[in-house]
């Protein structure tokens, strides 16, 4: 039920970077990562942090509920829900974005769909998901386990895995190649920085970008 | 053509809850009411009114046009327009969103796609659709009935029937139960209220929802 | 490689048309204009240029890069990237925004997705889109050929149409009737603007569209 903590300078390093930086340092290590076709509620929110999992079950005779689990969680963590992207019904509302929010939690990431959704947008707090309702998943879905591996579009996430997400994106970085994937994408970003102030100096795109090796930026095998 | 009209003081009442507590209302009478899938175009409006609805049909032999029916409603209503879907051409423009604000329509709900958005989002004038699009209905559907039976989503929407929607959702509450819906929304919605001042007041999220029976506020049968 | 290019009064005149009275006016002509789906993905928005376009094929055994291909394009341009509605690697990003925005382009068209989504937005660059990834398409895809005709939804896009867009849509007016489109679309917007007046006159909603003749306004053959 737990994992490896990492430093908080870590999670802070991540945090400054885009998710198509850290999504170029994955397919550089042949990382499948990138999560398709989740949504923000939040434009413009960047985050990262541990991942911290539940998997959900449609309701069987046995019932259950949709649980109680953000004791699992500290500050900083990303709350990452697998309802098997069911869009009829939600797993997550304002109640649990206050209650989240409180305790420091980074966001949520969910297989499926939310609802309060304005609400949880003016209290400031960053939900990707699949699409929004209003239908709730109480007496429909179960929690079947938490802190499991779950899938989010073709990725597996483990428990600790570090997820970074943005108005583009949410990518997974397994956590034992979370320090790989950091120098990596940091060495990318810092290169796209320098095309990018080439650009501004009036250098061509092209010249600029052959000087810093854009196109191997992130091919495998290339420096 | 005509439908029962609620109290002002009953619209105003529906129009302070959000969509999720109003679905869980509708979840414990056994009212299938929470519309799959429409989307907001004007982020953070809140609207609820009585439903003028219209069934639109695809242009045949005989013609026909997207017909004039905003004398049908009245300040406060919403229209609700049923084009089965269609996403390849428009039910719903710039035109019609002044005349409606002008007569004080409450918003307009479109199973099927609206165009002009940008305008409406500037006019302050809320509408649910499908998605966007520019080509017009014109001379593609036809006005086929009005203030009939239609359906959004996989929901049967009748005239004068209660739509609440906001960013999460649209959920149409049929006119003979909204006394019961309303109640019991009222009901949940100040429940959620306790667990959140609880929450504020930094009391455990498990121990606050089980003081207030969070789990089984939508169930049918439960108090 | 190049096309005859419109006089900059004319881009201008019709800048000033949202692309719902473009793509009347395309209905009028009995031209397929309207794109189907791509979303803006900074809201309020509203661009017109010549198309400058790309074709990108899935990389082969042979390879090949994404290219660099804005050298191509002049001010007030449209770039136009057919990536075959892929939805699962990107064609457009951070540094190809700034650089275009820098040359004055005036936006950017993608049957594909893109990525830097909120940087994009924050740099006030306006692109359309099929959705949102981070993955790139470098060693995904490669720059088939430039300034051939392409497809966006099921528009044919030939180099040097002219590409409307606005929150509601994409409109493509072949180069060749540029000016009868452009004529009919002002001359529907003009109408518009009277029907709108009357309205804001109180003049009845059914009247207003009578005097104005809005229901023949887009059919081929009326006046």
């Amino acid at each position: 039920m737990s994992f490896d903590r990492l430093a908080p300078d870590v999670i802070a390093r991540f945090a400054k970077l885009p998710s198509s930086c850290v999504s170029d340092a994955c397919d550089k290590l042949a990382i499948p990562g990138q999560v398709d076709g989740l949504k923000p509620m939040l434009q413009g929110a960047r985050i990262c942090g541990q991942a911290v999992t539940l998997r959900y079950l449609p309701m069987g005779p046995a019932g259950g509920t949709v649980g109680d689990f953000l004791h699992l969680a500290e500050a900083g963590d990303v709350i990452v829900i697998d309802n098997r992207g069911r869009i009829d019904c939600t797993v997550w509302g304002n109640i649990l974005t206050e209650a989240a929010k409180a305790k420091g939690i980074a966001g949520t990431v969910i297989e499926g769909v939310n609802r309060d959704v304005g609400e949880s947008r003016e209290y400031g707090y960053p939900i990707w998901s699949r699409a929004n309702h209003s239908r709730t998943g109480k007496d429909r879905v179960a929690l079947d386990a938490t802190n499991v591996p779950v899938v989010l579009g073709h990725v597996r996430v483990d428990p600790g895995d570090v997820i970074c997400a943005d108005d583009s994106c949410v990518v997974c970085v397994p956590l034992s190649r979370a320090m790989d994937v950091l120098g990596i994408a940091e060495s990318i970003d810092a290169k796209e920085e320098l095309i990018l102030r080439d650009i501004r100096a009036g250098v061509d795109l092209a010249e600029a970008r052959k000087r810093h090796g854009y196109y191997a930026l992130q091919t495998p095998g290339k420096a």
